[in-house]
């Protein structure tokens, strides 16, 4: 145990050097075609067997993907700045997920799951905005990593790194599947993966979050208390008129809509716990003087329990669908992200709460929390294994820098610690091998 | 013509103990049992065909009539009111109403029409109330005539009186029928009478209004400008809940009742000219910590045309429909009245002109005018004759006392000037009368 | 103690006989002028100093006090069905609330409250309804003792009785106040008592509910969860025109409260906890065809704590008073019940729990529960006793009889097995022994 | 009379490349630079006094002004596009209007309107398009004469040329004064230029409209029926909170927007004519869950007189008042346009007809309409002669080609028979010698 983390601690050059990578240049979701590709190809090298593209996904679930001008656009883009272009090929469409496996021997099978996707954000150019004054500070106008992605997909590479040269010591297990999943921000990308089926298999699943505004030093052992969460796209068509001229001639589009927005509030409270509803965005409308054709929503549905989101979910469906119909207008609702509630498994929490404390890295270590992160789509992995008798563990790593500014997620002058990098390494690895000596015993 | 109208100004007296004894037994719509009956028996005593009771009305065309209890009670209280027994049986059910046919020669048919019933207000015991001081005023609580209906009625008996008395005059038409209506308040009466077919023959129908806001002394001759119009009780129907410890499992009849509200009153002006919509009440929920289970309206639409009228009632429709599936509501709606547009024919207005204008009677002579009265129903018979090929016209007479008080329709110190008897009867007189002359040239 | 076990169940007859005249002449709350007057000759008999009326009420903290017809009707009422006319007088004003006081020694003050009114419901007639069968059903139409504080009532009687008769076992208290309480229903009593200064002194606060819907045998030692709720009146008026003729001259009080309406059901929801809100009654307008010109709710709020209650009052009060200028109406809000949120003081709840092992009388015994029961004003009165630093409990005892039948609360056919008297009136007599004991050690 | 319509006549070419010339360089509102110089210019040359830029508007009366930027780069645009830099300078800042005036001697004074700016279309580039075929086709992307007032410039240039041309034979007028105004869309700009008093000397005031829909030769003399109108641009701020973490710490601008749309669609019809409220356009929210900070609408009230628009506007503004207080977000209103009823004056209606009769130019010659063609700003220069005593005229040219195409106003491929330019002129100067002859008789 010695041995490796020395041996993480001596890659840090190299994790930070990934990590840096990929902050300049930041890929959304269904398009981390660069981050994918050299990822896929650097698993090659350090000899794990790769997938990649259309094989780890189910094509129906995934969510929100942009259209295909948009996916051609950045293609492109990933080949001008340097995507190997032999593994190009495969992600075109957006498939932008990478699996490593590594088969060992007999045993349980071990995932981890890092998250590779950028957020829109447009990044700093402050002095005092250390990518920047260090020039690898986003290339992309608009695309940052402002959610410590680009950390989770060098912390993956890093284990990468390590498992490979300590192969020998995990023959106690089956199988360790590393997956670098595109597509977190919005909750559209786990899903698809799960239906894949390259879950199916998996004994344990692991997952974390490195947090800016969270005391660096800090581990959360096990996080609980994501809300499942449905994302929907709502539009509403009705018919133009000139609202002067013939006002009783138009199907008045945000008339349905703002009838929506107000019954959709108005959902009931639901007796067993939280639930949440917003309508987060409205468009609608071509002219002052023209009835509203259109309307466009950008809703979510949150529930303290995947029941309670079903039940707002089905009640908004329901309201939707009769504000249009009450003015003629049409409808169409799509989702573009779900996630569900998620607990890690108290086995796994313990485990790591022992290693986390033996390798003396943090100040503060607490077992379990509520702490509110809002939603993760690692819960579909995790529900995925917890179903079929196995057990899943998110962790979180505190990573705040200078606590006299606002680095907030999602702000354009987020900034974590780099030193947590190889703090989550360990812990992914140290996990891992703990799950392995276990099993052997 | 001197002689008829001396005969009609020598029973004044009769005509106005006529107006005097329906004004102090009012009687709302559909339970006119005394009025009613009191109407057959003195037609039958004055030489008339009468009809009445089922008979003359269409069942399935009756809007808003009472509950069988409603109905039953009010029938005790008119036989214990006086009313002549042995015409209330056919009466029974509410079919209040009263036709007095007279078989003249051959020739046209003329109608005219009297409206009898009451409405619910509770009558003024001021001393300056006249009804009061000369003690006719209202022996039934919380009814009235406060619409001037006990006034047509009794220029209706006038008018038969007359034509009793001058029948010989009168050979040159085929037949004349005096119709008594029931429930012209809230537009429920004319309908059923019109559909069971009592106008099908007819070619001339008039019809008036005493009015108490207008300046005594007037005579507008054709009024137009009624509105098409539809009353609709609409009941919710949702579940209840305990609005804390189970909100989510109510469906709240309330929160569907206020959507539809709202989108009620939104419903898109015509381009083609005016519309209008009311909620005019509104009832629901059983206590303060119960999800409300029920909630009833009750609302009207009219329109400038009947095409405008039936575009806001079926825009109403489905707005009531989805209010109510949006919340799980179900909804039930019922049609409690209607009427339509109607337009006095040009020739008769120009004759009863010229009779107004020879009789003195009158200070200021309307021709026609769109003077808003709101809905009559008396448009359904104008609109049968009219689409026979025949003319119908709707004349309105002013009758107001004082001006210093306020003296309004449907108010509870509501009073005419009852010399406007007299002089509406001529005018019903003598205008058949020159139909008649008409006719022979 | 076994001697006083023994007292208590010797007296059952009494205790129940008490109940039964309670239940036979329900009054509602701020009217219950022949049970307080009963009570109070009945303490005053006992040996206890007795305070009723005015002296033990803050006049301005009562909530939705009836009118004064309904008080004085109510209290002629009384007097016809056998109140003690001596004692009369000092309640009139609805002030119907009795206090009985026996100084002990030196030492603590423990109070016990017991709520004594009755709600509007209609009781049943069936044969299988047993105060029908036994002839103790309700005497006053609408009105019934259906939700046990007949009961509650009558175990207060009986704690009375056992207390006077054991007066020397309770030495090492200072003082035992018996709290009779009127208009528990809508949490309009008990602030005005606390008000009024009579809980100041108090160490131990002890109060109770029987359930007719928990099942027989339980006893809940600590009841928590309550809600804080406040009870809102509200009205708009506006101003009424005819909706044909001038639709634009109204001032629509029915379009406020649909506004008022959605969006108060909108309110978001608290991220520290539960929050409710229903308009529970909705009534408005007068006629169809007239602008509504009054509208008037009645609503609650809650929240699970005071601060999230307070966040939905302040919210509620916001929209309606822009939902009212919106259309030009005025508003008005008045309240009509408050509660807070209350929970048991484990100390006292570990005592009961003893106790009510030791008794051998329950099947069933739970320590602690968040049970809702919805809102209770005892909480006022458990509040004011805490933040003194004295102690409060709330425990619930189930007194189910036929399961196959639903015989919940506020139901026409509500009914308790009434062997719970005895069982609540040993649980309020020991804790208080227990309590005096311990203040000896 | 002969000699003038011959001159026109031959003048035909020169007033269509205007017309091509303006359509190619099409300007929006308030940045007619290229226009309204070219404008200048020309009147210059001809001898007319020509006033423009500020000193003809008055600047608190410009309405819907667009950013300083949008000025800016437009500004520039126009210099590129050949307009004329000496006449430049005076209309930076978006003061782009012209008035030509031409003195004459002792009489009335008559202006004229010409309305100059284009609208917010793309032109259609498909070869049925006559522009495109032809290459006048729009230079400006996203910009387009699609409502004709390319040719109203154009009919402005050639009454010019031909006042100048035969100046004599007006001398029984005052003044000519030629107005050629920017911003008509939106109804922005009249208001502004009669503000600043080039009006108020004014005794005859004459505009028109080319139609692409109205039949080819028909001519109405006087159009009726403009409704009074009002364009709001509101918008509303609250605060943004994460919808799942702290929804009760956002003030969520999107529920205030939509109760006001709901409520402003709720404003009840008045009583004495048409009303018409829409809302056209709503854009709120960042992101999907985020509670909105902002809301923006843009809405527009018609009135069928000018009070029943007040009445509109004035309730509109009460429910955005409070539509946005009850959520806590506060508010803004902008007058981005605005105009008046108005009726053509009967006199120069009949002198219209009489010449158009004369000219033999038209097919259909319709004396009055109140043909719905929305609403004009010109309407405050009529109000504003008319309320001095004087009298105004607007008048429609049908000018439709192929009727089987749609080429309706603010399409991308409207156009109009280039015939109608010279019929127009025709019109202008004949009526403007007509009004001549007339006053020295």
């Amino acid at each position: 145990m010695k041995e490796i983390i020395n041996y993480i601690n001596n890659i840090e050059d190299k994790i930070i050097s990934y990590r840096r990578d990929f902050h300049r240049y930041p890929e959304l979701g269904w398009t981390e075609f660069r981050t994918a590709s050299i990822i896929a190809k650097r698993l090659l090298e350090l000899g794990f067997e790769v997938k990649y593209g259309k094989e780890i996904f189910s094509e129906a679930d995934r969510m929100g993907v942009p259209s295909a001008g948009i996916l051609d656009s950045n293609y492109y883009r990933a080949l001008k700045q340097g995507a190997p272009e032999e593994f190009m090929e495969q992600l075109k469409g957006g498939y932008t997920g990478v699996l490593g496996v590594l088969n060992l021997g007999e045993g349980p099978t071990v995932a981890m799951r890092f998250d590779i996707d950028a957020i829109g954000v447009s990044e700093s150019t402050k002095e005092n905005h250390l990518p920047f004054s260090l020039s690898f500070n986003s290339s992309n106008d608009g695309i940052m990593h402002s959610c410590g992605h680009d950390g989770h997909a060098a912390i993956g590479l890093g284990v990468a790194h390590t498992l490979a040269n300590f192969r020998d010591r995990f023959k106690g297990l089956g199988t360790i599947k590393l997956i670098f999943q595109p597509a977190e921000e919005g909750v559209r990308g786990a899903k698809s993966m799960v239906k894949a089926g390259i879950l199916d298999d998996v004994d344990y699943v692991l997952g974390n979050h490195i947090m800016a505004d969270e005391e660096n030093g800090t581990l959360i052992c096990g996080t609980n208390g994501f809300m499942a969460t449905s994302k929907l796209d709502v539009s509403f068509k009705g018919l133009p008129a000139h609202a002067g001229a013939a006002p009783n001639e138009g199907r008045n589009a945000l008339l349905a809509a703002c009838s929506a927005v107000l019954n959709l509030n108005s959902i009931p409270r639901h007796k067993d716990g939280a639930s949440r509803i917003n309508v987060g965005t409205l468009m609608s409308g071509s002219g002052r003087n023209v009835i509203p054709e259109e309307a466009s929503m950008k809703l979510e549905t949150r529930g303290q329990t995947t029941e309670i989101n079903e039940y707002v979910k089905t009640y908004a469906e329901r309201i939707i669908k009769h504000a249009a119909e009450m003015h003629e207008a049409t409808y169409s609702i799509s989702y573009s992200g779900e996630a569900l509630v998620g607990n890690s498994s108290p086995g796994l929490i313990k485990r790591l709460a022992r290693i986390g404390d033996s390798l003396g890295d943090f100040n503060c270590l607490i077992e379990e929390s509520n702490k509110s992160i809002g939603s993760e789509d690692f819960t579909y992995m995790m529900d995925r294994v917890q179903k079929n008798g196995g057990q899943g563990i998110f962790f979180i790593l505190g990573a705040s820098l200078d606590k006299s500014q606002a680095l907030g997620h999602h702000t354009s002058n987020f900034d974590i610690d780099e030193k947590v990098l190889v703090k989550s390494a360990k812990l992914f690895t140290l996990l891992t091998l703990d799950i392995e000596k276990n099993c052997r015993e």
